[in-house]
């Protein structure tokens, strides 16, 4: 990999940073294993599925007398899927972690991803290339890639490239499909007798690979609070010149999680969640027409101008579009040849005389510019391209013609002008605010005892992570814990449930209490830039649905 | 206005700033008169047309003896036109400097710019209010807006309430349009003995107001800052995955001194500016010629993604489209009742029919979307919308015709992907830098010390900034000096002259220093947010711009 040539100042400054770590990890340690676990669901067929690595106790680290030097022994390390803030941190904590048990020991990190480890792409991992990379954001010390791990063949051809660098352990930082795959591989690998051991690192900017013992995915932090910083400066911005609806579309396909929190952060007055939407069983129209009414309700007021925060994936949340997807890609598929002959300005006419009476009349009512990319964009599967909807234009202009509507019948009287925003490469690759640098880094130290204390198919755990970093538990959990069977591409797997936003929650329930006051009056709260350096009460601020949900902790 | 309910962690611990200013404005002064002043060119005519106003000498101020406190006077402020992060530090400097020559004045604030002052809409700006906008970025305090003070009538109005609130200058907050309106207002009071004084200070973020005795215009250090920061991350994002081509466009209509700084400070693969193509007389078609170069050049490397920069004005400075739209306006002009006509699917080609083969030939060589945009949608004066054209998109699109065409002919074997972005709202309210606070708090305090001095017509200058702040200069400048004759709507008028990237200048000529490296290189600087509380090399850095303009002074 190449290096930048020019560091920034902050950089440069940032690099000093010595990230906080729980105590047990600051020193000589101990292993406490906990009682057996059971997976999340599905406890038969999985255990089935993992008969090496099912029912291993949780277990966590406490401070010791002695040593902790062991047998040099050499780690892998693989970047999966999207980046995240603190993946460096996570590496140089594990290059750390590994050298504090005996600095022989080496780690190989793999290239671009898990096709690293299969193609036997790699570098090592030295103390002066580490040196370069911590407390910085991004993937770009070894790269990231989607390949993904699932395959006895990519198994076997991996051992060969472990086997020939003597690697004993790999560390795969990623979402819940990656971790998944993590531990069919430290499955697989205990059954053939390899004598490698896997461990997994919770990494994901979207919060959804949550549960009872992991509190968050890391780059969650540094993420939100990067996308609050520039809805905070474009609601001040609505606030001063007093004469836009901007509508901010969030990353986050299959959960609302980096919305409900951008939305905690800043107080919109319109924030949309596709959890709710889903719950609710309601329609595109539905939304559209509680929009417009807080639009109503605000230019009513004397307020022509507002902020709405919608989750990238919503649109597929909406049970009514669920349907007319799924009778768009049977039709499609059914009438592919026919279609094919159909001139270009017919096909909308087309697919609208072959979709049932209920999806033809949503078909139509979209902007002929959704439509259009519905029945003429298809992926490389044939399948219709819901992800290239522009979501929040889609629903800026559905808003637009549900106001001229009542301005015609006299209902409404304001004026509605628009803008529209998307974020999610902004925050992906930030540098890592405090708490991400250091839960990053604590993650890739402790998965490095994981490994020292012989285990195989955990995933790093960092635990009361609202509290202090010296009162942070470290330790593992067993993969196999937090899986239960899904379908997928028409299968049964094994894998790790998403963490979707609850209903049930205390930060859905914190915003839903306030959402009323938060469409009527113009309550924006500006967060401001990610500061590292300034008063604790600034800078080490966690998110605020952890606040939310481990508060009770205090 | 209404106030923010809640504030952010950040704004409680930036609200104790305390901007640093020039050691003149410290204490008690005396002020320095120069030479007599000229405009910038036009003489005779600028003159004539400021009789009362014209010729005034360049003022500084000094450390002196003595107290500065003066008879008692009221102050009114004008918010003018877009936001740019500073101007409650602006507000909240002239409220101390004019409560340093005397407690009992008072600061009265316009409500949403000069339709405030025309229309008695104005709220008292006492010390609470005041100390809730210190430091935060916005222009919320009063709200901004466009109208134009230009006629007779609007000064005549406005006059009734200044008289009223026994206001005895006016400072207005604006761009180079706004401050040539504040000097035809100053000339206009002074003509009638109206005994009200007149002071601009610049603000933009555009960076177009600026000349030799305006170093920089305020938010222009700020927004560029947020700009790189977003900019970095997509940079560092698009070096870990490797897969993807990031346009980003950037505001800046006019001047393209926002791409330039950024690209300064982050290092594209491409950067164009507006002036660079207009000088070069370039067609759309050299542009994405030399984007496909460089993305070929990169492929041949190995490397699949980068990143450009684009200004918003660019398509606007490319000579033969600028000709294109001049005769689609006249040839629509010309055919309106006509074209009404036409059917929807028809126009382009009626259009097509209707252009002089020159510009038939390009409008048909522009994506459908761009040419149906420019034959369908029109302003409410009849023109074609150039600001709707999606430039980052428009170029994209066209290098992916290029260079399947270039593949089609065996000269590129690369993936070519795209991601787009456009960066503007994010960065106009952001809180302001350090250095920023300072410029925005030394300009309001000076503008009460011209005020005291009995200045009119005057902008408040603070120069040698890219000194210590101790060491800079505050004055005052002639408005009049700045100005020169130009076509405004088919009329001569008397305008301060917008200053664009020199060709000749340091900025433009150390970036055509590297521009190559950047491209063939991976050189990206990931600048990471404004910080506000750490070393002063990370915290007080200037922009590129002003250090490499001013650098000579060091």
């Amino acid at each position: 990999m190449e290096t930048t040539v020019e560091k920034s100042a902050l950089e440069i400054a940032r690099a000093a940073y010595r990230p906080k770590m729980p105590k047990a990890l600051c020193g000589p340690l101990t292993i406490v294993e906990g009682e057996p676990t059971e997976s999340a669901d599905n406890q038969e067929e999985i255990k089935e599925l993992f008969p090496n690595t099912y029912g291993m106790p949780y277990v966590h680290f406490e401070p010791s007398e002695g040593g902790k030097h062991s047998a040099s022994l050499n780690v892998g390390v693989i970047l999966s899927g999207g980046q995240a803030p603190g993946g460096h941190n996570v590496i140089s904590g594990l290059f750390d972690g590994i050298k504090s048990l005996n600095p022989k020991n080496r780690l190989y990190g793999f290239i671009l991803g898990p096709a690293g480890l299969i193609e036997h792409n790699y570098i090592e991992l030295t103390g002066n290339i580490i040196d370069e990379y911590r407390n910085t954001g991004g993937f770009d010390i070894i790269g990231s890639g989607r390949t993904k791990l699932e395959k006895k063949e990519q198994f076997d051809k991996g051992l060969e490239i472990l086997q020939a660098l003597d690697i004993k352990a790999l560390v795969i930082i990623g979402g819940d499909d990656s971790n998944t795959n993590a531990c069919v591989l430290a499955e697989y690998y205990k059954s053939i007798g390899a004598d490698v051991q896997v461990i997994g690192c919770p990494k994901t900017i979207d919060g959804d690979l949550k549960n009872s013992e992991i509190e968050a995915s890391f780059g969650f932090d540094t993420a939100t609070k990067v996308y609050s910083e520039v809805i905070g400066n474009i609601m001040r911005d609505c606030n001063s010149a007093k004469k836009y609806w901007h509508f901010v579309k969030l990353m986050g396909r299959s959960a609302s999680h980096v919305t409900l929190e951008c939305a905690l952060q800043t107080h919109p007055n319109v924030t949309l969640l596709g959890e709710e939407v889903e719950a609710k069983n309601q329609t595109l129209d539905d939304i559209v027409t509680y929009i417009a009414e807080v639009v109503t309700d605000r230019a009513n007021l004397g307020m022509n101008y507002g902020v709405v925060l919608v989750p990238e994936g919503l649109i597929e949340f909406i049970p009514a579009i669920k349907r007319l997807i799924a009778e768009l890609n049977d039709m499609l598929a059914k009438n592919q040849a026919d279609f094919d002959l159909v001139a270009a300005d017919k096909k909308i006419d087309y697919v609208l005389g072959h979709l049932s009476d209920e999806n033809a009349a949503l078909f139509k009512s979209l902007p002929l510019s959704v439509s259009r990319q519905l029945a003429l964009e298809r992926d490389p599967h044939g399948n219709v391209q819901v992800s290239l909807i522009e979501t929040e234009q889609l629903l800026a202009e559905m808003v637009k013609a549900k106001l001229d509507q009542w301005k015609k019948d006299g209902i409404y009287t304001g004026k509605f002008a628009t803008q529209h925003h998307f974020f999610g490469y902004e925050g992906r690759c930030a540098a890592p605010s405090n708490w991400d640098a250091d839960y990053c880094y604590s993650l890739g130290y402790n998965a490095a005892m994981l490994i020292s204390a012989g285990k195989t198919g955990y995933m790093s755990s960092i635990k009361n992570t609202f509290r202090p970093a010296d009162e942070w538990i470290a330790g593992g959990i067993p993969i196999t814990m937090m899986m239960n069977m899904e379908k997928r591409n028409g299968q049964m797997k094994p894998v790790i449930k998403k963490a979707l936003v609850e209903l049930t929650g205390k930060p859905y329930k914190f915003f839903v209490r306030h959402r009323t006051e938060w469409s009527r009056n113009t309550s924006f709260v500006y967060p401001g830039p990610i500061q590292y350096f300034g008063p604790a009460e600034v800078c080490d601020r966690p998110t605020a649905t952890l606040t939310l949900e481990q508060s009770d902790k205090l």
